[in-house]
């Protein structure tokens, strides 16, 4: 009889999952049960679809229809799951229930929007989904000032969108610099020199405390001071959403997340739950570089784990290794990426670092259009491990950061990476000895006089 | 006293040799012995210089006069080597002789022009120096019709120059595809159609028999037929200049080049000889994959190799570890990379192999742009490691073809790549999985099913 799986979940995990299993199995009843009515859409595009550089019809890979047809995958839209009996093997959704030999648990995250006054006015958004987007494109039509709160890669790409269409937009961060957690201070400020010279405002150091307005937005208070706006976008970041998984007693890590085996099966106190598969932000991952866990809330991520979730469920074998969360975000003319820990995560788990930073050009310094990198790359000071790198480039940043990530997630030190790093060379695509060698140069130079 | 540091060759392993020298060591004596007039410039500059994208002079980085007076580097042009005494330390030019304590023996390579008839007609040219490259812009202007002898990059980047400015050009290659042993063969007719659709001409499967004409070149016999032309150029590889090295007695490797250790000191009958240090196309180096000796003649390798014997002739300490050596080719809007063994260098070595393939775009589907790109991998059918790649890519092809570099060179197998791979995604520098992950799962779906 043809194995039954159903995946709770539709973003880029739950139908990565769907079509992962399809690939193992060709004969298995496949099952998407999703509260959303949009699948399948590449949610990192809402920046670029706000500010009408990508049609937001052009965002959807794929319809219900299309999994249908072309994958004998059912996608059950608007079909919230309100439980799953582990022991039973079902999942109940709008009162009927379906039976599993597989369950795929892919239900996302959620915008964390701080608890304060005025959250919840009109003129307040979330981004999360196409929708958010959309609301946010039309409203934002008729507004002038716009407060986005947060100054991840999130919230940096939306305020770019916004002030492409004109609008004056001020980013306001509770930390002392933008991409707190996930970029060194030197590198955020590069980046925040380069938006306000594009007209973005920024106000750091100061949480928001209200949203002021009645009906609708006026202003955001934020460290005591009133900043006028008619608009608010929070993109405070991103909360797993384990309504499921704590009703079905799965195991909830520190940060508030499913925790995982390699193979993505959950915990039930301490011991794995047979026949169930977690994939995308409701997950935590293991880090790899320190024996702790972390979010790695990325649509890349979510998509690898739900290859490998998909795959298992479906009687294949796939592993998800240890992260380094590599990232990257394009802002106009600047690329800045990044992988593994910061120096100040690193601090924070008490670890002394060691870095190196070179700045160069992506290609040979006499070749038209070469543009500025520079490379920053951090080390353990203790093993010299590499353990974190980030970029801020005109172009070509992803492959670089990637290569960097591949040495992190291998234990290499900085000298060994040193003696082995070879980089292909041409004119008009780098520079001979590449920036991001001369980068691990110097920080070596730094670990031996340290 | 002062040490003493004498450096035999300009190019790109000697101009580094010596810097990375003056870095070690701020009072060290630093003399650079060559029979050249130019220094310090990048011969890969050559096709773009001629065809007017890059003006000859940008491509000189550095004269004598700076590295006399910015790094305290004496170099000597026109001062040919005629011999070394290693037990006396001392290096004779012109009749004087010049004490060492170290020296660096960076005497690169040499064009291979096959002995054959009339191989010099005026209208023959070579493409290794600056002068060679304005010797065939200006011989050009006169010639409606140019032979180039050899299809690896060099010969390629060449014919597509000079097609740029006008010239019927045909690419004669005895073997029979393009980029023979660099690349397989279907990258290699992918890369051939591209450039036969701009104009240039393919002869495959041809030695080149001879070269006609009375005084001067009025055609190439290759492959039993005659082909018209005004002019022909070898880009037909290079070969060690061992000249010194053999004077010395240093032990030539099977490929006629320079062995070394992971220091880049030289052997004499399999005994290190004591400061003395090898870097540049003149040596041998170590495969990455294989236990078999390779040449990587190659800018970066140049650069890399001067580094580290520069530091160690210097009193200080670097290794050099085993070659993938990566390379790209920029053919007007395609980027060709590769990294390890092709197929058919695996085969030549007994190695099966098995490969992965995938084709997708350089950014999300739907952003403005994005570019096609092919990723092949190679696996060792036995031991599962990734032992080569080739990309084809309209953009950043290098940071990926590093990455895969960086696994190559780690002994990482194909499965193990797939577990801690992970790319940086957004939506206008990548998909949210890179091509170069789908390809190594197509690579593990192939070991499975081998």
């Amino acid at each position: 009889m043809a194995k039954e799986i159903i995946i709770i979940g539709s973003g880029g995990a739950g139908m990565t999952a769907a079509s992962s299993a399809r690939k193992t199995d060709h004969s298995a009843k496949i099952t998407v049960l999703t509260e959303d009515t949009d699948i399948a859409y590449s949610p990192c595009v809402i920046p670029w679809a706000i500010e009408g550089k990508v049609a937001w019809e052009a965002a959807v890979m794929h319809t219900s229809e299309y999994y249908s047809k072309e994958k004998n995958i059912a996608v059950l839209t608007r079909t919230k799951v309100d439980s799953v009996d582990d022991s039973a093997k079902t999942v109940t959704a709008g009162g009927k229930a379906y039976r599993y030999d597989s369950l795929v648990i892919a239900t996302g995250g959620r915008t964390f929007v701080p608890p304060i006054r005025g959250a919840d006015l009109e003129g307040t958004f979330v981004m999360r989904t196409l929708r958010d987007g959309r609301n946010i494109q039309s409203y934002a039509k008729g507004v002038g000032k716009i407060a986005v709160c947060g100054a991840g890669v999130i919230g940096l790409e939306i305020a770019l969108a916004l002030s492409h269409l004109g609008k004056e937009v001020t980013v306001i961060e509770m930390f002392d610099q933008i991409m707190p957690r996930i970029a060194d201070k030197d590198i955020a400020d590069h980046v925040q020199g380069y938006l306000e010279r594009r007209g973005i405002k920024f106000v750091l150091g100061a949480p928001v405390q209200s949203v002021n307005g009645t009906g609708k937005v006026s202003g955001v208070t934020a460290g005591d001071k009133e900043y006028p706006c008619g608009m608010v976008v929070f993109a405070t970041g991103v909360r797993a959403n384990i309504d499921i998984p704590k009703q079905m007693g799965l195991d909830i890590g520190q940060l508030g997340a499913v925790i995982v085996s390699p193979s993505l099966q959950p915990y039930k106190k301490g011991r794995l739950v047979p026949g169930i598969y977690v994939a995308g932000d409701v997950m935590q991952c293991e880090s790899a570089v320190m024996p702790v866990p972390m979010m790695s809330q990325l649509g890349s991520s979510a998509v690898k784990q739900g290859g490998v979730a998909g795959k298992n469920a479906a009687g294949g074998k796939a592993l998800f290794g240890p992260v380094a969360s590599p990232w990257v975000s394009v802002l106009d003319d600047k690329e800045v990426a990044g992988t593994g820990l910061s120096q100040g995560l690193a601090s924070s788990y008490g670890v002394d670092t060691v870095c190196g930073k070179a700045s160069g050009l992506t290609r040979a310094r006499y070749y038209p259009d070469a543009k500025e990198i520079t490379v920053k790359v951090l080390a353990d000071a203790t093993s010299h491990r590499i353990i974190g790198a980030q970029i801020i480039a005109g172009e070509c940043s992803t492959g670089r950061i990637n290569w960097l990530t591949a040495a992190i997630v291998s234990g290499v030190t900085a000298e060994d990476f040193l003696v082995r790093a070879e980089n292909a060379y041409c004119p008009p695509t780098s520079m001979v000895k590449d920036v991001v060698i001369s980068a691990v140069e110097d920080l070596c130079a730094n670990l031996r006089v340290q």
